[in-house]
C-alpha cells in the first residue's frame, strides 16, 4: 500500500514539494505566499540559528532588534535601495478596522484611521537601522558597531515556493558601521567567509565564494559577496550574501563621525544575511527519492531507535537495553529518540524516519537482544550493519561523523561532475539546456553581454569566484578580452 | 561633574525612562510607538527567551512559525477576538510603491497594487493558527497539539512606553489544541504556573497567580489566568497570561475531531503569552536611583572586574591575576567581563556597571595585589568587601546566589508591606490614591460594581487569586455577598 512518490528524475520541483510534505517541514498558509513552518522544520531552523548565532558572537557581533515598519520617507532616502524594493513592498496605510455598516458580522478598514505617512513592512532594514545609527555615532570611539538582528521580512514576490521564495521569510541581517573603508571591506569578506564555513561544515554543502556582478548586486551596495551552491538538478542557489555598502546609507541618512583628528567623514557600512532559504538549499543538496536526508550537525534527532517485538515482556527487555544506549549517546551530546509508540508498526516507523532524514536508525528485535547486537541503519547510504551492543555508542558516534563527511563529499563530487569550463557560446547554449550545472566561461565584463546571455539562455553570472586561476581569455559571446572565468548557471 | 538623575521618589515615570537610557537598554525609534531594543537590552531578553524556551520544551511544547499577516476574513471569524483587537490593527492594503509622478525622488502607494483582501498585521495569532490547525486535526490521534511561537506582534496603542506598551513588541505565544475540556484547563493552569515559576526563580519577582474577571479577560477566552506583580510605585503589572479558549476558535474555524468512538466534537484550545513587557517588570521590580539592578540569573554580565593602576607594568600583573579568576568563574558557568579599556577611568566604569545593573563588580589595585586581596562590590545592597584572592571564586559563586535570593526577598517584603485587606470603600478610595499598593477587598462579582470602582478610582481587579483564604464577606461597594477577597490595584 506504499504511496507512490515523485522521484527527482521524474519532476524535481514536484519531488521538492513532496519531500517537504513527507518530512512535515512546512506548508503553504491561508495567506498568499506566506508559509507555516511546522515543528520539525522549525527545529532544523533552530539548529541553523543556534550555530550561526554562535559564529556571529565569536566574531564580535551582538544581537539587537529594530522596528518591523519603515516610514515611507525613510524607506525612500537611499535611492537605489528604495528603487530595488519598491515594487515588492507590503504597505500599511491604516491603523484600525471598524464594523462594516452594511454587515455587522464583518469588518472594514476605518477610513478615519488613515495614517499620515504610510509604513512599509521591512523588506530589509538598512533604512530604519541607519536612521537609528545616526543617533549613536558621533566619533570614531562609537565605531565599529557590529550588530545582527534575527527577524521576519516581507517581499511581495509574485511566484512563491516554500523556503525558496516566500512573501514573508525569516532571516538574520547583520548591519555594521565602520570608520574606514578597509575595515568595512574586511567585515564584508569575513562574514561571507563565516557563511561559507557554516555551509560547508554544518550543512555539508560545498559553496563557491565570489562577488556578484554589478547587475546582480544588492540594491544600494557597492559590492556584494556571496556563496553559491549547486542543487541536485544542476541549478545554482544563492545561499548567503554579504554587502559592502560604501558610504551610501551614511550619506542618505547623514551619518558622520569625527576621526581622531576631529575631521568629519561619512561612516562605512556593511550588511549581510541568510534566510530560511537555507532550508531549501539543505533539502535540495542531500535528499533522495525516499525523502529528506539531513547532515547530523543540523538534525534535530540524530539517532532514533525502534523496538521490534510482539509482547510487553519483550518490549520491557528491549526498552531497558535501548534506553541504556540512549543515555550513553546523550552523554556524548547526541540527540536520541526511542520510539516505543505501540500504535505504529516498525515498518511504518522506518519509512517515517527515512522521510524525515534522521541520520541513524537503530532497530532491535529479540534475536538481536539474545545475540547482544543492534541493527544500525544509515540514512545517507541506506545501508545496515549488525553491531555488537557493547560498542554501539562509540560506533554510532563515529558513524555520525562519517555521515557528515560523506554527505559533503557526495555533494562535492556531484558539483565537480557538473561544473565545466566552456569556451564556445553555441556549446554553452546547448549544454546549459541539456546538461545544466555550472559553466566557467570568459565574459567581457559588460552588463550588455550579461543581459544577452540571460535573455537567450536564462543563465546568469552567479559570481566572479574569489579563487579562480589566472587565465586571460576572450568572452565567449563578444570575443573581447577577459581576465578570468566567471560562473554561469540557471538559478533558484 | 556627575549628572543629576531623577530619583524614583521625585518622578517614577521619568526615573524609569532614564534608567533605560542609562543602562542602554532601548530607545524610541523613528516609527511611532515602536522601540529599538539595543544590544544590552536584547542580551537580557535573550536570557529570558532561553530560559522560557527551555521550560516550554520541558513541558512538551515545540516551536513553529505562522504568518505575520492575517487576512481580514480570517481575522473577523472569531467575533469577540476580532472585536477586541479591531481598534488597534495595522492594516496592509497595498503591495507596491511607485515613483511619485510629481516628484521623482519620492515614492507613493501604487493604486493599481491594492490588495483584494486587506491583511491585518497579527496583534495575536489565534485566527491564523486555528485556520491552520483545521488542516492538521481529524482525529483524537492528532491531539494534543502543543506549539509555541516566538514572534513580533503589532497593536496600535495610542499611548506608548518603552517595554510596557509599544505598537510592536516581541513575545511568545503558545497555542494548544486538546481533545477534552479538562486537558485544556490543565494546560492553561500549567502554563500560568510555568510563568509564575519563571518570574519568581529567574526574575526574582514575586507574583500573585489568579484568574481575571470576565471584563478583564482576553478577547475570545472563556477564562484567563494571570500572574500579577507589584512594581516599586505600588502599581500592578500583568506579567503573563494563560487563556482557556474553550471551543470558541474551533467553532469559528470549524475544527472538529473524531474521538475513539468516532464521535465528532469541536477541539478545545488554550493560548498563553509573555512579552518584552517583562523587561519593564524586571526594571521596575529591582532597580534603584543609581540605575538598573539585575538578578544574576538574567544578567548578561554577572561579574565585571576593573583594574586600578597607573602604569602598564602594574596592569600586566593585575591582569594576569584577574584573568586567572575569570577563568575559574567561567568554569563555574558564571559570565565574566574584564574591563581593561584604558580610555576610561575606574570611577567612570564603576558608575557605568552600576547603571547597567551588573550584580558583582570586582576591583583590584596594587595594594590589593600585594595583600592577596580583591574588592568585591555587590550591586543590590551597594556594599563592598575585601576578600582573599584565593577563595574569591567560591565567594563570588555564593554571593551571586545570595543576591538572587536577596532581590526576591526584598521585592516580597515590599509587596507584603504594600498589600492590605480593606473593607471600607471610602478608605479604599483614599488609600489607593495616597498609598497605592494592592488592596484585598470583597466584591459582589458584578461587572457594574467593577466598572464603578474603575471609573471612580482607576483601580481594577487584577485577579481573583488562586490562593485566598475562605472568607465570606460583603462587597465594599454594594454590601452584597462575596465569597472571598479579590486583588485591586492601579495597573500598568
Amino acid at each position: 500500500m506504499a504511496q507512490k512518490y515523485t522521484t527527482r528524475e521524474e519532476d524535481y520541483s514536484k519531488w521538492y514539494n513532496e519531500t517537504i510534505a513527507r518530512a512535515d517541514l512546512a506548508e503553504n498558509s491561508g495567506v498568499r505566499g506566506c508559509m507555516v513552518i511546522k515543528p520539525y522544520g522549525f527545529a532544523i531552523w533552530e539548529k541553523i540559528q543556534t550555530q550561526l548565532d554562535t559564529m556571529f558572537k565569536e566574531t564580535g557581533h551582538q544581537n539587537a532588534y529594530f522596528p518591523l515598519f519603515v516610514p515611507k520617507s525613510l524607506f525612500e532616502a537611499e535611492e537605489k535601495n528604495a528603487e530595488g524594493f519598491a515594487k515588492e513592498c507590503a504597505v500599511v496605510t491604516h491603523h484600525r478596522l471598524m464594523t462594516d455598516p452594511e454587515d455587522s458580522s464583518k469588518l472594514v478598514v476605518d477610513p478615519k484611521a488613515k495614517l499620515e505617512e504610510e509604513l512599509v513592512v521591512r523588506p530589509t532594514s538598512e533604512a530604519i537601522i541607519w536612521n537609528t545609527y545616526k543617533g549613536w555615532i558621533q566619533s570614531y570611539r562609537d565605531l565599529p558597531i557590529l550588530i545582527n538582528q534575527w527577524a521576519n521580512v516581507v517581499r511581495w514576490e509574485m511566484r512563491t515556493r516554500i523556503f525558496l521564495r516566500t512573501a514573508e521569510f525569516l532571516w538574520q541581517e547583520g548591519h555594521t558601521a565602520h570608520a574606514t573603508k578597509q575595515e568595512a571591506i574586511d567585515e564584508t569578506k569575513q562574514m561571507n567567509e563565516v557563511y561559507a564555513r557554516f555551509a560547508e561544515e554544518f550543512m555539508a554543502m560545498p559553496v563557491i565564494q565570489g562577488r556578484k556582478t554589478e547587475s546582480e548586486r544588492f540594491a544600494g551596495a557597492d559590492d556584494t559577496y556571496c556563496i553559491e551552491a549547486m542543487m541536485q538538478d544542476g541549478k545554482a542557489l544563492q545561499a548567503g550574501t554579504s554587502h559592502f555598502l560604501g558610504q551610501n546609507f551614511a550619506k542618505a541618512f547623514d551619518v558622520k563621525f569625527a576621526d581622531k583628528e576631529g575631521k568629519q567623514d561619512f561612516v562605512w557600512a556593511t550588511s549581510w544575511g541568510v534566510s530560511t532559504r537555507l532550508m531549501g538549499a539543505l533539502i535540495m543538496t542531500h535528499s533522495d527519492d525516499e525523502g529528506l536526508v539531513l547532515p547530523p550537525a543540523l538534525a534535530p534527532i540524530q539517532v532514533v531507535a525502534v523496538p521490534i517485538c510482539k509482547n510487553e515482556d519483550d518490549l520491557a527487555l528491549i526498552s531497558e537495553r535501548i534506553n541504556n544506549l540512549g543515555a550513553k549517546l546523550k552523554a556524548k551530546g547526541i540527540s536520541f529518540k526511542f520510539d516505543d509508540d505501540n500504535n505504529r508498526r516498525p515498518g511504518w516507523k522506518f519509512a517515517e524516519y527515512e522521510a524525515k532524514g534522521v541520520p541513524v536508525r537503530l532497530a532491535m528485535g529479540m534475536r538481536d537482544f539474545a545475540n547482544g547486537n543492534i541493527e544500525v541503519a544509515r540514512r545517507d547510504e541506506k545501508t545496515k550493519e549488525i553491531v555488537s551492543f557493547v560498542d554501539a555508542d562509540t560506533y554510532i558516534e563515529k558513524l555520525l561523523i562519517e555521515i557528515q563527511e560523506n554527505l559533503y563529499s557526495r555533494a562535492e563530487k556531484y558539483r565537480s561532475d557538473n561544473m565545466r569550463e566552456i569556451d564556445s557560446y553555441e556549446e554553452f547554449k546547448t549544454k546549459i539546456e541539456s546538461e545544466g550545472g555550472f559553466f566557467l566561461a570568459h565574459w567581457d565584463g559588460t552588463r550588455e553581454t550579461e543581459q544577452k546571455i540571460k535573455d537567450e539562455t536564462k543563465a546568469t553570472i552567479r559570481c566572479i569566484p574569489n579563487e579562480r586561476k589566472k587565465e586571460a581569455g576572450f568572452c565567449m559571446v563578444t570575443g573581447a578580452k577577459s581576465e578570468g572565468r566567471v560562473v554561469f548557471a540557471k538559478a533558484y
